[in-house]
């Protein structure tokens, strides 16, 4: 029935215990195929490349220890290493002046949208405007320098900041604050190889938390467009007190978010729209002008729209009756004070009037410490795969760069920011070519900072909320459910799961909900494997047989579930059992003791028992602990000259 | 290299999505092997039978409901189910007088141990005497009925006594409402058939408990043998109370206690002394009635050396001077009444003098609502696999047994119970032949309360103290370490981490780290597949190929880090590559996304991308999300048509 063809070294071990060594020996070849085979196994990818050579000995301890600084440092800052720790030695050397145009206009077009979206996160984090331009500049820098996804444009990103006001309740001090703990929390997991986490977070959970988190921060902002007061913390509470409150509506607010809102998606379309043919090489020159104007249009479309409300408020602006919608209002000019974090509150910069130490600070952050680097990572490096065309992506180096970023951005009064996955993709989509696309975009910033602030006071909150609106709207991703139904049903239950969840409970529970239904699928998946069985004739003698084939490894979950059901069917039929291992590849010291109480199971029945394929490296495990004598072949033939040693097909005539 | 002979049925789809039906429909023989196959998945064990024959149709309302009513309750009570929920309908109607000689003997043999183990116990949960006594009686009656187990002896076990006095604080009150309380959520949980819960308590974190949770009892009964107290909750605590207190050490309690213990662990032995032949049917019948003495005085040596100090200490006992060591005292005479297990404490009741009402009582037990059903499962369950001789153990009916026996204990003032290991083996060296054997046990308790409780009062505690440490001194599992560091070390780290914890922390703590422990060995399996990866040559047409080869199923932990490494692989060398999923049983909506993202890497570089093997329900997951079109063959000699029909040959020797 089965066949290895490749094993052309013959094994089997007939009533004495098999030895490990011996089918070592021989299966090394059949299973790893000599020369080309590489095994590939574990967190490789995490450990520090080292070079293996070794100090040679005989010389004098001073000579020793000199030459043991050397090696270290040698090893520390070898090639490999510093190109994995500092990618920007990689691609700087090679740097040419089609990357410098590339990143140039990648950055310019990032550098337009990241400074209204600033303006509008830092009110998603509760703070004033200024904070969310205060996080966009100095992290772009040192991205350069650590950062090893060119997609990636470092600053302030939507989900990043309303967990930052979940954690830091909208105090300015607690928020940079978060900043230097969060950037150092990623530096360490970055470090110590942590980036490997996010692997737990599967898809559907991941889209179902972006789902939530967009539908909270639409939310959010509804309360600035209608021109209300609306606080609360879950959905359902904004929700109730907007309904509430809607009777206090302003006339000049809800206008002019609602056509914000209006004018922002139709801009949104005009990114995509061409005219002319479909082939770009067929344009003619005009309208090639055209497509370009309407891509720029699309995508600068917040900074424009920002401008234009900007000038309009100016104008409506009287001295009597101030403008007739919120305005952003004072916005202190020039670059933010290098300084170091704030450690303490005092008495009348809490909430509730007790002045807060370090300790008291930090506990009130609570689970934020470990939520805000593994959804920052999460984004950061959905950007990285979103883009790297297949080129393996480094969430550990990754980890190191934003990490450092926060760090440093946090001694500039910045909030906590990551990449951010809309301004990745105009990033992208711009032509960016290296990671130096962030220099352009954080100049621009500070520009900004130094010159535009004063016009800055006329930009209408609402405004801002439906640049949020109309940018988190389309992350709601509805999409997926179809494909999700049409391929792997149960995939949907971590998903809706995980949305609910984030919907009615704190966020940081909602995914751990989510991760938690993952991880219950596959444990799921470890405890109650698949067993085919069959009734099979040998191919020489015709002797009846029974193959019971599991699917997946043995480990401790499952272990009495498979031998409750092979002794279940092998109760059935009196033949003798064949347990095929082909798809067995690990097992663990309860396997071991099942298989050996399975063993003797059948020794009392007088059934007999053959493992067929069973890896040598199980072999090892089993034959340690067992002390009955399991019997192992690798080639269909065998069977039926271990039946007619075991005497089975006289013994089964005789009985006749 | 590979092939699968049994595939007659060629299919493989070139250029165009692959049709599923198709695949389905060829590949369901080749995969279950038509006539005899039998899949078996999932949780069916623990659904109740259905018989699957319909009500038909053409009925009146009132025929409809009465024939739907009949219908239910035919499944509900219909043989199978019954047979499976009472089990004693089985073996009642065909018990004979063999039958009835081995549960006498045996029932008899463990009353004998159950009566000083039950006085013992009670000690350990913190408990006067009696009530282990009470806990030993009314629940063996139940088992009778609904036992699935026939060396199960229904009674109070150490390990339970310590999780007892750990929840309840050796209040009796508590102590029987959380034998209520237990009682209920082992039943419900046996309905809700949450049996398959212990599967991922593996044999390393059950060998770690068990060992700590002996040490710790063993430790709780120092403090007995030398006379002294030592109060404390962890390990830790009561061995610095000993060394603290050990100037107190009382001579009478030392001696005796010591002798005790050395006299109980030499009769242990004379269990399994025999004189004459090895052969039993060589045996004169001296030697035959020498050997069934020495049995019967090893297996009885409990009762036989309570009865012996009970005496001896009634004779040195003098009214001025009482005893020279410490005496179990008065046990009030005769049954406990029947009455409903206490449900709130006056304030004298309580430790602390304020009086507490249900919810109070309750809370105060935490965990141990969910600890003592779930260890009471381990401990009876590894009764039943110890001597089910490969019969499946139906641990949902278990819970149910033990469930219904606590529910019914508690009315007799009883504290948890389960089946005990020690009586267990007891049970079955002597001969049981089914659960009717725990009738004569039940009786004999009931004959000491009845009759000898006034005699019980001379019991010395440090012969008590003696019992508990001569039997659970061999619980520590110390020859497990040595397989398991041969088979597979990192088994030990679960195992030696349970038993670490456990000493240090609050057992039900310990435990969970030890199935966390394991969990994460689980996660990581899943996460981190092995690839192999080989360079072939085409069987015909000798073209270069690279095969890579993941050993288990791709679900979403793993499924970036095999894009990474195959990517990485394939990067190397500019070869067409096959992913040959014969390994691979499941997958998810996380890998056809990253598969199909897999795709479009390959798609881009212009390598060629095959896969082999690939199951149809996968491929069926795969075709839903990917926009990209992917090529699955199941024979190897398609891969040279394949690679023909792509004109690859041709190609490489233009480009050569």
């Amino acid at each position: 029935m089965k066949s290895n063809p490749a094993s052309n070294h013959v094994y089997f071990n007939d009533g004495f215990k098999c030895s490990t060594i011996s089918i070592n020996a021989n299966l090394a070849e059949v299973n790893d195929s000599t020369t080309n085979s590489v095994g590939s196994q574990g967190s490789k990818e995490f450990i520090l490349t080292e070079d293996g050579k070794k100090v040679k000995p005989s010389m004098s301890t001073g000579e020793c220890t000199r030459n043991w600084l050397k090696e270290c440092s040698r090893r520390t800052f070898n090639r490999k290493t510093l190109h994995k720790r500092l990618p920007i030695v990689q691609w700087l050397p090679r740097y040419n002046s089609e990357d410098a145009v590339g990143d140039l206009v990648a950055g310019i077009t990032v550098g337009l949208t990241v400074i209204p979206q600033a303006l509008a996160y830092a009110g998603i984090a509760g703070l004033p405007v200024a904070y969310g331009l205060y996080a966009s500049f100095l992290g772009c820098f040192v991205y350069i320098f650590l950062g090893s996804c060119k997609d990636v444009p470092m600053g302030p990103s939507a989900i990043v900041a309303l967990l930052t006001y979940q954690a830091a309740q909208g105090s300015w001090q607690k928020s940079v604050l978060l900043c230097l703990l969060c950037g150092i929390v990623e530096l360490l997991m970055g470090l110590f190889g942590l980036g490997f986490l996010i692997d737990f977070v599967s898809g559907p959970v991941s889209s179902g938390f972006t789902s939530a988190v967009s539908l909270i921060i639409l939310t959010s902002q509804i309360q600035s467009v209608l021109g209300i007061t609306a606080k609360g913390n879950t959905f359902v509470e904004i929700w109730t007190q907007v309904f509430q409150n809607i009777k206090h509506t302003q006339a000049g607010d809800t206008v002019l978010g609602l056509t914000c809102i209006v004018v922002l998606l139709l801009m949104r379309s005009l990114s995509s729209c061409r005219i002319g043919p479909k082939e770009e090489a067929e344009w003619s020159p005009f309208q090639r002008v055209v497509n370009k104007i309407l891509w720029i249009v699309g995508t600068a479309r917040n900074a424009i729209l920002v401008v234009v409300c900007c000038l309009m408020s100016y104008l409506l602006h009287s001295e009597e009756h101030g403008t007739p919608f919120r305005v952003v209002g004072d916005i202190p000019p020039g670059l933010p004070s290098i300084k170091l974090p704030p450690t303490s509150l005092s008495a009348n910069e809490t909430s509730n009037g007790v002045a807060q130490g370090f300790v008291e600070m930090v506990h009130s952050m609570g689970s934020g410490l470990i939520v805000v680097p593994l959804i920052s990572l999460m984004e950061n490096i959905a950007i990285c795969k979103a883009f790297a065309n297949g080129k393996p992506v480094d969430a550990s180096q990754e980890l190191i760069a934003i990490g450092t970023a926060n760090i440093f951005n946090s001694f500039v009064q910045g909030f906590p920011g990551t990449g951010a996955l809309s301004r990745g993709a105009v990033n992208n989509a711009s032509g960016v070519r290296t990671p130096l696309s962030n220099i352009y975009s954080g100049a621009l910033v500070m520009i900004a900072l130094v010159f535009l602030t004063p016009y800055f006071y006329f930009i209408p909150r609402p405004t801002l909320a439906a640049i949020i609106i109309s940018a988190v709207v389309f992350m709601v991703e509805v999409r997926v459910v179809k494909p999700m139904w049409r391929s792997k049903k149960s995939d949907l239950v971590p998903g809706v799961g995980t949305f609910v969840a984030c919907l009615v409970l704190p966020l940081e529970w909602g995914i751990l909900i989510g991760v938690a239904l993952n991880v219950i699928f596959i444990l799921y998946h470890a405890a109650r494997p698949k067993l085919t069985t069959e009734l099979l004739i040998t191919s020489h003698m015709g002797i009846e047989y029974m193959m019971i084939t599991p699917d997946r490894c043995l480990i401790f979950p499952s272990v009495d579930y498979v031998r409750n059901l092979v002794n279940k069917q092998s109760m059935r039929q009196n033949v003798p059992v064949v347990i095929d291992a082909s798809h067995v590849y690990g097992a663990d010291f309860t396997t071991a003791t099942v298989i050996d109480s399975l063993i003797s199971d059948f020794n009392q029945r007088g059934q007999l028992l053959f493992f067929y394929n069973l890896k040598p490296s199980i072999c090892a495990i089993f034959e340690q602990v067992s002390a009955a004598q399991f019997v192992v072949y690798y080639q269909e033939e065998q069977l039926d000259e271990l039946l007619k040693e075991r005497q089975y097909g006289q013994k089964r005539l005789e009985t006749a």
